[in-house]
């Protein structure tokens, strides 16, 4: 089968063909790939940003956003079934470590992995090997590549902002940083889960303008003056929490000055450095929270989310042929939405 | 090896001669066991009463309340290994449902089992099929036949504890009804996680005299004066939360009595029927909450206090052999604690 | 001034020419009433079904779901000032106890009233007092009369919801029984604060056809066969959440058989009695939740829904020399929505 | 009367006489000081570091912390009586804006006040004139000097310890960074309150040696090898919670080190700066969360536990003469415990 591999960082990657993966134990599930999702930290891996802490075995296959169909499944395998159609958790988790026990499977203490990114070939390919404790079945009439993305990147969003639903009742505001590919799929699901007001602060005039269509309420110009154009959207106080989901280049600064007093600060985004003194903790009882991926369950709701017209992607595919194409147009910004690879 | 089996209803188990069970499926484990606890529910079956909703095939080994240790395991077994000490929880759930992904095993809508209750074979015998997802590892050091009764015994009160301590902050008063096996590890978990007052009402001076060894601030006779004393003990107001342990033959409208507005009665026990005006709820803002065994993190927890000795049991060790007896002791009333039958 | 009063009970009431209320405390307030919503609890209190819990001296004036403009304050009020248009919490509270202290009003233990429905007189009259602590400030443009019945029906509406939403996420479903006046407003909270699958069920297909509109995703008329109906809607589980917004004349059975497993059954309405198996809790793990009115904050959060239009109440309006006309209507089911006087 | 005034920063304060304060509004509460705490914020006041922020008109008169009886009250309060006993809350709140509402009067967004820390008279003098919002009421056995301390120092540890309750089951780690007054009382109100590992961190080990016999379950040397001491005792893991009472001088960072994936560094002390990647918010799932002082309820609790003997102070007294004496004995480490004036 064809696999997007990569054999040397800071090279572009090759399309090789390789052998299909097969099963090698009870709860594996081999999935035939129906979109693969081609995600900013693709570019980070052929960087060579993520070697040290992942150490993969080079070549291997990259792709951490996947859908498709079950092709094979283990022994143990009870939840899916051959035929199915299913979205893929990006992490498959040991389900017998007290994390796992708990729900908190990003917290898995087992042996969990992360196809694409630890030392286990990825999705953008023919066929994937994960794991039954991945597999979320659904409508078989859902074209896997119209979903894949929500497998890494919406998955996240949803995650950040599921756990500040109870914080987001009627008179509080919720404050988005970065109208990104997260950040769109955070505003249709703060519309969708809370009657929060909904202020999302970016760069681009035109991401303002998307967000606008898909739930924003108010939309702040990040131009230098955005810190004190919240508090004016916010009787003063700035945001009830506040989704920082770029969280580098000082923008984790501002986060923090636009959260309101006993307000949370989540930090989704990454690259930066988070700093204020710890009189700002103590003085207004203000918070940091930290986000990672999200649950198997968070992706399994965010699906009913999906498949009720609530959360909606942008997509552009490409064939996997064109996997260099499509990463190339990601790091030139020419992609709206999300890229994805069709096998 | 030998069995206590069911043949018939209303006639005493038979301890027969059987063949080992085997591994059957990739998570499977043998446990070879150490002590297996003598239930009240274990008449209960032995009566029919539980034949119909579970149905199993007759004869078949009873016996729910499992602690021993790892004889051997299925090949997708990650958590334990060979010669590894282990309590048993009494349901192994699937692990792939959303309820099981959630941490709510109990309601596990995938193939969980009861051994020793629904149509599997229990751990009154030298060895016993369960599952992976049940076993929780031990210190090595630790006697199976003094726990084993944590398994369902105190797992269930154990549950409704835990569930209730953000409620029971200081100045907020607990009402333990019933203070026999379960009762006596619940007081024991309300003492180790709280610091709210333990009010115990039994009918049974003796066993308010062990409650106050063991952590009640107060006890009452329950002799029909209860509930104008646990009022009075609460200025006026009952428990916070309830813990009805009896919930039958009148109990369950006590507790209901007992419980303070914006109160919340946990029944535990079974038997009876509830019944209250819906004006109650409304007037009162009052609450009932249902309660049922525990998840196998909540075991798992149990444990940690069990091992600190924070929580203890009192037990009586029977030959396996001498199953039927310890069955009528506890029948009629002669066993203090829990009877344990080891292989 | 002129207010409606209860002489008698099984009588109509009379509008009589009453002096004007004077401040009598520091916490007081006077406010010109704008609208005084028309309920089915006035009836009750016109047949006598309140006069043992109440007790109130007669003649009295009724009126307890209030709105209009402050009309004078005492010198401890800070909150509002005259002039102010404001909608009026239910019940002033006495904001010392620890109840008022942890942001339950309700359950005040306190100097509490409730205006209209305990000894004092209530809002069907040209001017009512009240305290500072009942007076949530609104945008001056609001009409008091359009708003005027969210001050009982659609608090309490809103309380019940509002402490379900953490239950509520996607993939869930609530069950709504009984779309009158409470329902509408529940019906729209839920569609505003979560995800969850909405459906309505009620005896009158009318009231279905308005609940669609206003949010409902599945509508099912209650003949009967309704219980089958919504198990059929959830998979075999029945309502994650059910809102019993009925609770009388065996509704209460139906709502608790249409609660899911580890499920919540929460009664709003009143009149019937609530009966069931002590072993239904034990072995579904089911729940009863009980719901009184709701908080100062309640009231405050839903202004906001009602002030960005995501809560909407169906009204006609009657003079204040019509009440008698307006509660003969009300009790002859001649009123859709809501009937108001405005003085 | 006589009372320790500031008259310039950077100077011992005064003995002076003064007026007694009177009732000024329907609220107020005069208070006979029976015990007024000696603090470390007080020599931060001298040193004039408060200045900017508070602004008191000088002189002014300190103290903070204050317990005694009830001298006079206003018309409008319900809730204390001339004669009662009674501890203050630090901050007394407006009760009537949306935060007081909720419970969380720290957060007040109307007239609260701090009297000896904001420009209004404090409590090292014999009467003290503060809202009946700050008055808990005590049991009329209770000598104030002996719990004056627990009105602000108490407060803060305990508020800190009860947010933290839900995360700290059994099987996790607490770890108290800072074995001083704060941490003393967090100590106990962790033993009270959960039973999770209790591991203390201090420089001092006499200040260790107490902290084992009020309940820590290990301690460790803060020594440079400190933070790998902790992820020993917990796995490899770091504390589920921990309790930052230093929060400065570096320790702060080593807060954030001993701090598990997915737990929670709660900063209570302050003077520091936090700073971290933001990378560790999302690899490690971790969170920092603030804390200030404490709610009324807090108070109202914390004395439950304190009225129960499970919290306990090690106090010395001085006559309110001999402030300076006392002021400069804690300045130079001379107090064990607290310093507590008594008029």
């Amino acid at each position: 089968m064809k696999a997007v591999r990569v054999h040397d960082y800071h090279k572009p990657p090759l399309v090789d063909e390789v052998p299909e993966p097969t099963l090698t134990g009870p709860l594996d599930v081999i999935v035939k790939i129906g979109g693969a999702g081609v995600c900013r930290t693709d570019l980070h891996i052929l960087e060579g940003q993520w070697a040290e802490a992942m150490n993969p075995e080079l070549p291997y296959t990259i792709g951490h956003e996947n859908a498709g169909w079950v092709h094979a499944i283990g022994e143990g395998v009870t939840n899916v079934a051959v035929g199915d159609t299913v979205i893929l958790h990006p992490q498959p988790s040991c389900g017998l470590c007290l994390a796992c026990r708990r729900g908190t499977d990003m917290q898995c203490t087992g042996d969990a992995f992360f196809p694409g990114l630890s030392n286990n070939d990825g999705g953008m390919a023919e066929y994937l090997r994960t794991s039954a404790r991945a597999c979320v079945k659904l409508d078989p009439a859902t074209n896997p590549a119209d979903v894949a993305a929500l497998a890494d990147a919406g998955i996240t969003a949803y995650h950040a902002v599921r756990k500040a639903v109870p914080l987001l009742y009627p008179g509080t505001a919720a404050v988005v940083q970065g109208a990104g590919g997260l950040g769109h799929i955070g505003i249709q699901c703060l519309a969708a889960l809370t009657a929060t007001k909904i202020i999302v602060v970016d760069r681009n005039p035109e991401a303002l303008e998307l967000a606008k269509e898909i739930g924003a309420d108010e939309t702040v110009v990040a131009d230098g003056s955005h810190i004190e154009a919240v508090k004016d959207l916010t009787g003063g106080n700035g945001g009830t929490v506040v989704f920082d989901f770029v969280a580098e280049q000082g923008a984790e600064y501002d986060a923090w000055q636009m959260t309101a007093p006993a307000g949370h600060d989540f930090i989704i985004g990454y690259g930066g450095e988070f700093r204020a003194p710890t009189l700002d903790f103590v003085g207004g009882e203000k918070n940091v929270i930290g986000n990672i991926v999200g649950t198997y369950n968070d992706l399994a709701e965010l699906m009913v989310l999906a498949q009720a017209g609530k959360v909606t992607l942008h997509t552009r595919q490409y064939a996997l042929e064109d996997a260099v194409q499509a990463l190339d147009d990601l790091d030139h910004g020419r992609v709206r939405g999300r890229a994805i690879l069709v096998p």
